[in-house]
C-alpha cells in the first residue's frame, strides 16, 4: 500500500461501519490520560458508548500519564468528568460500575522504556483477566511534541503488534505543523505501524450532519443531478465560533485559524460536499474520492493569495452582551502578534463537476454567533418568468443549507407564492432537524441563516503580514 | 383567433395578473342569484375581496333570478350567507355597509326578453349612479340547461358588448356533457361573445397550492432539472373526498366521478404538473402549454381501458366513525345505477419530457380521508451505495408532495442517516405550509401522506359496465 500523506483524510465512516460486525473486546490505552481532551471528550464518549451500544464485554481502558494516581483515583476523576460532560445524565450506576471495573491507570513518563514494559505486563494481564484477546487501541491524547517518543517506545517494546488480535493507533490533529513536519511524523509512524493500523482522527467528522452529507447526496435521487457547476452558483462553508481563546493562547498563537480549523475540519467538509460518488461506501473508496478533491484544489499562489483570501484578527469589543479583550491582549499572546483569528478563502476545484464554481471557506473566533454550516447556493432559473413580482422584491436563488451546529439539520430555501390574489413571490424554508429523527420527525422553527450574520469587528491582517 | 375547444383550460392566472393593473369598477350580474353556488361561494368570495383588496369604488352586484325579492331582502340573504360562509368572521360592519350599498336584485325568468330590458336599464342606471363605466361581468350560476337561453337573450338585448367599457362572461363547469354538447355550447357562446370575453371557470384552480405549482417549478432553479422522465418514476394525482353525495344525488347520478372531477380539476392539475415552461407568465402562453399536454395525452382505447382504468362505486359502510349508506341507496340514485363514484386512470403523456412515465389520476367519494395532492415519486439513485442498511429497511425513493387540501403546502421526502454509530437510513420529510407564509414561515407537523390511505370498500364497476 502506498504511503498516505496527511492531506489524505482520516475516515469517519470506518468505525461506524465496523460496529455492525459485532465489536470485539479490546483495551484502549490513552496516552495523556490526565489531560483536557481525555476528560472532556474521550471518557464521556466511551461512557456514552457503554450506555447505548453497549461496549463489548471486557472492554478496558488504561490511562497512561505522568501524574501519580492509583486506579481508584483515576476512576474517581473519570466519574467526575462523565458527570460533568456526558450528554446522558445522571450517570447510570450499573453501567458506570461495569465500565469502571475496566479502567486502570499506569504512571510513567512517555519517554521512559520501563513504562512500556509495565504496559506490556498490564495488557497481557487484562487479556487474561478480561478476555480482551490481544486487541489494542493506542490513543495519543498528548501534546504533539510527545507523539514521536510514544510511537518509538511502542515499537521498541513490541507493542506495535500483538501475537494475536489487532493493534491500532489513533492520532489526533494537529498532524504536524506544515508539510515537512507532517511528512516527518508520518515517516516515524510508518516505521512502527502499518498504514492500515493508523487512524488519523478529526473528531468533527463524527457529527451527525457531517456523516449525513454523503447519505443526503447519494441515498437520494434528486440532489445529485443538480450538484454541479451547471446548477450551483457557489458554496459557502462556515465554521464560526462565538468563543475566544478560552485560555489556549499559547497554543493558538502558534496555530492560528488556518491551522486550527481550515486544514482539517473545513477541508474535510469541502471534500464531502465536492467529492464524486465513491464506488462503494467503504473506507478506501471514500478516502480515494476525498483525496481527488484535494488534489484538484487550485493552489493559492502569487497575487491570488491577496485577491482570494482574507486574514484578520479580533480586536476588543462585545460578543453576546459581554465585553471581550482583543486578541493581542489575551494571555499567552504577543502584543505584536499577526496570528489570524479569522480567515476567508475563495478556492476553486479544477474538476469536470466544479470548474469555475467558487467555494468560500470561512472561519473565525469571537464572531457574533456560533454556527457551522455548508450553504449551497444555486443559480437562478434560466428564464425569469415572474418579472412582474419584482415590485415585491427580486426572486431569490435556492439555497440548500447543511447545518452542522447548532440544531444539526438541513434547510432548503425556495420561492413560493404568497397567498392572495396578487402574484407575489417570497423565499421560504423547508427544514429538517437531525436531532428529531431518533424519536419523531417533526420540524422546528428555523434559525436565521449564517449568511445573515454580520462579520464585524475584525481587523484586517493583510496590511500587517504582506 | 381560432375557436378553443373545452379541453382548453380556463386560466386561473388571468384574473390574478389583471388585478395588479388597479382594477376598474364594474357590475357583476349573477344569473341564478338565489342558488347554492351564489350563496355559499360567490357572495362570500366577493365580500372577502371587499375586505382584503379592496374592491374598486362603485363595484356593484345585480342578482338575477326568478324568485320575487326586493333589493333589501336579497341583501339580507347575502349577509346571512356571508356570516355563514366567509372565512373572515365576524362581518365588518363598515365593509359590509359599503359592499351592500352596491347589491341589487332583478326578478325575471331567464328566457323572458323583458327581464333583459330591465337589466339594460338597471346597468345604465348603475353606470350613472355608481360610475361603473360600462364594465360588466355576467356570471352564469344556474343549471347548465339555462345557459343557452341566457346567452342568447344577452345577445338579443345587445348586452354582449357595452358602448364603452368591457363585457365578460363567466361560465362554470360543467361545460357540456360530452364533446358534442360542449362544442354546441361553445358555438352558442361564440355567436354572442368574442373568445377573449369568455372565462370558463374551474374554481379549484384558485387554490393557493394550485397557483403555487408554476411558481414552485419555474421560480426555482433546482426542481426543473429533475422534473422529467430521466428522474421521475411516476406521478400520482389524488382528489379524495370523505363526503358522499350531500343531497346532490340527481346531479351526480348523471355525472359520475369522471365528469365531476377528472375532466376538469384533475386534468387541470395534470397540465400544471406536466407542462413545459411557458414563454411568458401570461394567459395565452400558459394556456397554450396546457393544451399541448392535453393533446399529448395517450387516448385510452380498446384493451387499454380495461388495463389502465378502474371504475367503482361505494357500498354501505363506515366513514370517519359514521355509518353511511351505499351509493345506490342514496336519494335520487337508481338502485341499478352503474355511475362511478371512484375512478383511477393510468395515463401517459407522449412528450419528450414525459414519455413512458405513468401518471395515476385518482378520485372518489366516501373515501377514508379528504385530501387533494400531487405526489411526484422520483427514481432511486443509480447506485445503491448504502446496501448495508438494508437490514434496517430498503432506502425509499424521494417523493415531492404538493398538497392542495387540507394543509396546503409542499413536502419533500428524502433519506437521512439516523443519529447513532450505525449507518441506518430512514425517510424523513421537509415540510412547508402555504398558510403560514402570509404571517411567519414556521413549519407544522406533517400529516400522513395520502398514499398511506387505504382505498377500501369500493365495489368494482368493471364487471358491471363491460
Amino acid at each position: 500500500m502506498p504511503q498516505r500523506s496527511v492531506v489524505e483524510a482520516p475516515n469517519p465512516l470506518r468505525e461506524g461501519l465496523r460496529i455492525k460486525h459485532s465489536p470485539e473486546p479490546c483495551v484502549m490505552v490513552i496516552f495523556g490520560a490526565t489531560g483536557d481532551l481525555t476528560h472532556r471528550k474521550l471518557l464521556p464518549a466511551l461512557y456514552n458508548l457503554a450506555l447505548e451500544t453497549p461496549l463489548p464485554a471486557g472492554f478496558s481502558v488504561v490511562g497512561f500519564a505522568r501524574r501519580p494516581y492509583t486506579d481508584e483515583q483515576f476512576r474517581e476523576q473519570a466519574l467526575e468528568s462523565i458527570n460533568q460532560y456526558s450528554r446522558q445524565k445522571p450517570v447510570n450506576p450499573q453501567v458506570w460500575e461495569s465500565f469502571a471495573s475496566g479502567i486502570h491507570y499506569l504512571q510513567s513518563d512517555f519517554h521512559n522504556p520501563s513504562g512500556y514494559e509495565k504496559l506490556t505486563e498490564m495488557l497481557n494481564k487484562l487479556d487474561h483477566e478480561r478476555g480482551t484477546g490481544g486487541n489494542r487501541i493506542y490513543y495519543l491524547s498528548t501534546p504533539p511534541s510527545q507523539y514521536p517518543d510514544i510511537i518509538q517506545n511502542l515499537g521498541a517494546a513490541g507493542l506495535n503488534r500483538s501475537r494475536k488480535g489487532w493493534t491500532r493507533i489513533i492520532i489526533e490533529k494537529p498532524f504536524g505543523r506544515d508539510l515537512a513536519s507532517a511528512r516527518e511524523l508520518n515517516r516515524q509512524v510508518a516505521k512502527v505501524f502499518r498504514e492500515e493500523q493508523v487512524y488519523r482522527i478529526d473528531h468533527y467528522l463524527g457529527k451527525e450532519t457531517v456523516q449525513n452529507i454523503l447519505v443526503f447526496r447519494f441515498a437520494n435521487g434528486i440532489f445529485e443531478p443538480v450538484w454541479n457547476r451547471r446548477y450551483v452558483d457557489h458554496v459557502q462553508i462556515t465554521v464560526a465560533e462565538n468563543v475566544g481563546l478560552e485560555g489556549r493562547g499559547a497554543y493558538y498563537e502558534e496555530a492560528g485559524a488556518i491551522r486550527d480549523m481550515v486544514q482539517n475540519h473545513v477541508l474535510q467538509l469541502l471534500t464531502l460536499v465536492a467529492m464524486e460518488p465513491p464506488i462503494a461506501f467503504d473506507a478506501n473508496p471514500v478516502r480515494d474520492e476525498k483525496v481527488k478533491v484535494l488534489h484538484a484544489l487550485q493552489p493559492l499562489t502569487g497575487q491570488d493569495v491577496v485577491a482570494n483570501s482574507i486574514r484578520a484578527q479580533y480586536g476588543p469589543g462585545w460578543v453576546g452582551g459581554h465585553q471581550v479583550t482583543g486578541y493581542t491582549d489575551e494571555p499567552g499572546v504577543s502584543s505584536l502578534s499577526v496570528t489570524e483569528t479569522y480567515v476567508v478563502l475563495k478556492v476553486f476545484i479544477d474538476s469536470w463537476r466544479w470548474a469555475g464554481v467558487p467555494f468560500y471557506l470561512r472561519t473565525g473566533k469571537h464572531l457574533p454567533k456560533r454556527v457551522t454550516e455548508i450553504a449551497i447556493q444555486f443559480k437562478q432559473p434560466p428564464l425569469m418568468l415572474f418579472k412582474r413580482s419584482e415590485a415585491h422584491g427580486q426572486v431569490e436563488p435556492n439555497v440548500l443549507t447543511l447545518r452542522i451546529q447548532p440544531d444539526e439539520g438541513i434547510s432548503l430555501k425556495f420561492g413560493a407564492k404568497v397567498p392572495g390574489s396578487e402574484m407575489q413571490i417570497r423565499s421560504v424554508n423547508m427544514d429538517f432537524f437531525t436531532g428529531l429523527l431518533s424519536s419523531a420527525n417533526s420540524p422546528r422553527p428555523t434559525n436565521a441563516s449564517c449568511s445573515t450574520v454580520c462579520w464585524a469587528n475584525q481587523r484586517s491582517l493583510h496590511a500587517v503580514t504582506r
